[in-house]
C-alpha cells in the first residue's frame, strides 16, 4: 500500500494512572494493557505522559529512561503492536520529557522531546525540546508525536500537519481543576480534552489520539478526534482502554471539503 | 480610565436573519434592535455578516455599501451605542466583505475587509482583504473586527490578540449543514460557534463576540466567549438578542493564569 491510498488503523488509547516511583508496577500494567489491546485488534496503543514513572517531575529527576525504553520495546514486540509511550530522556546532562513510537518489532521509529513545558515544576527539572516532531509511516498512516501542553498551542498542530502528519499521538497529563484542595480555578481543564483537542483536529485536519491519566486527580476524557472535529471515541474519568478505528479516507474527505491548511493568510501574521 | 485598568462592557449580540435584497427592511429591524439593546444597557451591539443586504454574495454584487454605512452611523448615534455592522465595501473597482465599528456618536472608528473568503460564491464576487484588523479603544477595552471564516483560522485570532486586542467582534454567516436539500455532510457546522470559537478565545486569551444569522438555514448559536474558553452567553437557533457583561478583569486573570500568548515556540514553526 502506498501512503496515498486510504488505510485503516485500529487505535487503542490507554487511560490509566501510573504509581509514582514504581516503574515495575507501571510497566506490568502497561504490558497487560498491551496484550488486552492486541486481543481487541489494536495496531497502535497510545499511553499517557510519563506513565511508566508515574507523572511527577520531581520523582523522575534522576531517571534517564534508558531501561524503561528497553522494557517498552520488549512489550511492543511481545504484544505485536505499535506503542507510543513517554519516558524521561537525558542527553548531554539535560533532561527532556520524551515520547517514543515503537513498532510491533520493538524498533523505536522516532523519539520526540516536549517543546512546551508546563508550569514551574516541569521547568525546574526539564529542558524544553527544540525540534519539530518527525513524521513516520505506520501501516500506511503518517504519524507524529506531541506531548500534553504542546497541543494546546495551535501553531504546534499546524506545523505537524503541514509536515505531512495524519495522526498526532499525544501522551498527556491534564489534572482536574479545581484541584483536590478546593482552590477556585476559573479554568476548567476538562475543556482541553473536550474542546481544544477536537478543535485542533478540525482546524489542522488530522487525527489526534490523546491519552490522559485517569481520575480522580486527572481530567481523563482521553479521546480519538477526527479531522471533522468529532470525538469519535472517548473515555470518561476512570481507567479505560478506548479503542477506535481510524479511517484515512475521512481525512482525505475533510481536506477536500474545507481547505483549512493552505488558505490561512500566513503573510498577514 | 486608562486601558490598563479593568473595565466592564455590556455587549449585545443580535442573532437575526436579514431579508435578501431588502436593505430598508433590514435597517429598520437593526434600528429596532439597537434601541431595545440600549434599553437593556448594551454599550456595544454586534450584528451578523452582511445583515443589511441579507447574506447573499450574488445579490450584493452591485452594492458599494456607502449609503448603508451612513444609515448605520445614524442608528448608532440615535440609539447612543457602539455598533458593529457588516456591509459591502467597494474600493478601486474591487469589492470586499467588510465590517465597521461605529461609536455612539456615529463615528466610524475602523473598517475591516474579510481576509478569508469562504467558497466559490464569495470568491466570485469579492476580493480577499490584505490587511490585519486594527485595534481601537472603546470604553476602556481594545476592540478589533474579524469576519466569519477568518476566526476559523487560529493564526488570525493569534495575530489580533498579539496586536493588543481584548475583544474580537465577528459578524458571521454560518449555514446549518446538512443543508435543506439533505445532502450528507460530515462537517457539523454547529461545531464552529459551539467549539471552535470558544477555543479561539481560550488559546488567544481574549473575548469573542460572534454574531450569526438565525435559523432555519443558519446555525445560530451566536455567543460571547471569554478567555477561559467559556461561552458566557449564547443564543440557540431563533432570532434573539444575546446580552452579556464583559469583565476585563477576567482577561487579566486568564493571562496571568496560563501564558498561551508568548510561550508558543514560533521558532519551531
Amino acid at each position: 500500500m502506498t501512503p496515498a491510498e486510504p488505510a485503516r488503523l485500529r487505535v487503542g488509547i490507554l487511560q490509566a494512572t501510573g504509581v509514582v516511583g514504581d516503574p515495575h508496577h507501571n510497566l506490568a500494567a502497561l504490558e497487560k494493557a498491551a496484550h488486552t489491546a492486541r486481543s481487541r485488534g489494536v495496531q497502535l496503543l497510545v499511553t499517557p505522559e510519563l506513565f511508566v514513572s508515574g507523572y511527577d517531575p520531581v520523582a523522575v529527576a534522576d531517571d534517564d529512561g534508558h531501561e524503561q525504553r528497553r522494557s517498552l520495546a520488549g512489550i511492543a514486540r511481545a504484544a505485536g503492536l505499535a506503542l507510543v509511550a513517554s519516558t524521561v530522556d537525558r542527553r548531554h546532562g539535560e533532561r527532556f520529557v520524551s515520547a517514543s513510537l515503537f513498532d510491533g518489532d520493538g524498533l523505536e521509529l522516532t523519539r520526540y522531546h516536549k517543546a512546551h513545558l508546563f508550569g514551574p515544576a516541569e521547568h525546574a527539572v526539564f529542558t524544553p525540546g527544540g525540534e519539530r516532531p518527525r513524521v513516520v509511516p505506520l501501516h500506511g498512516v503518517r504519524v507524529a508525536l506531541g506531548l500534553c501542553f504542546d497541543v494546546e498551542f495551535p501553531e504546534f498542530t499546524r506545523a505537524v500537519a503541514r509536515s505531512g502528519a495524519e495522526l498526532l499521538c499525544v501522551p498527556t497529563a491534564v489534572p482536574l481543576r479545581p484541584p483536590a484542595d478546593g482552590r477556585p480555578a476559573p479554568f476548567d481543564t476538562r475543556l482541553v480534552p473536550a474542546m481544544v483537542v477536537p478543535t485542533r483536529a478540525l482546524e489542522s485536519q488530522l487525527f489526534i489520539a490523546y491519552a490522559n491519566h485517569a481520575g480522580p486527580g486527572f481530567a481523563g476524557l482521553s479521546c480519538l478526534s477526527d479531522p471533522y472535529g468529532r470525538r469519535v471515541a472517548a473515555g470518561e474519568s476512570d481507567e479505560e482502554l478506548v479503542v477506535a478505528d481510524l479511517d484515512r479516507r475521512t481525512l482525505l474527505d475533510a481536506r477536500r471539503d474545507t481547505d483549512y491548511l493552505s488558505s490561512s493568510l500566513s503573510s498577514l501574521i
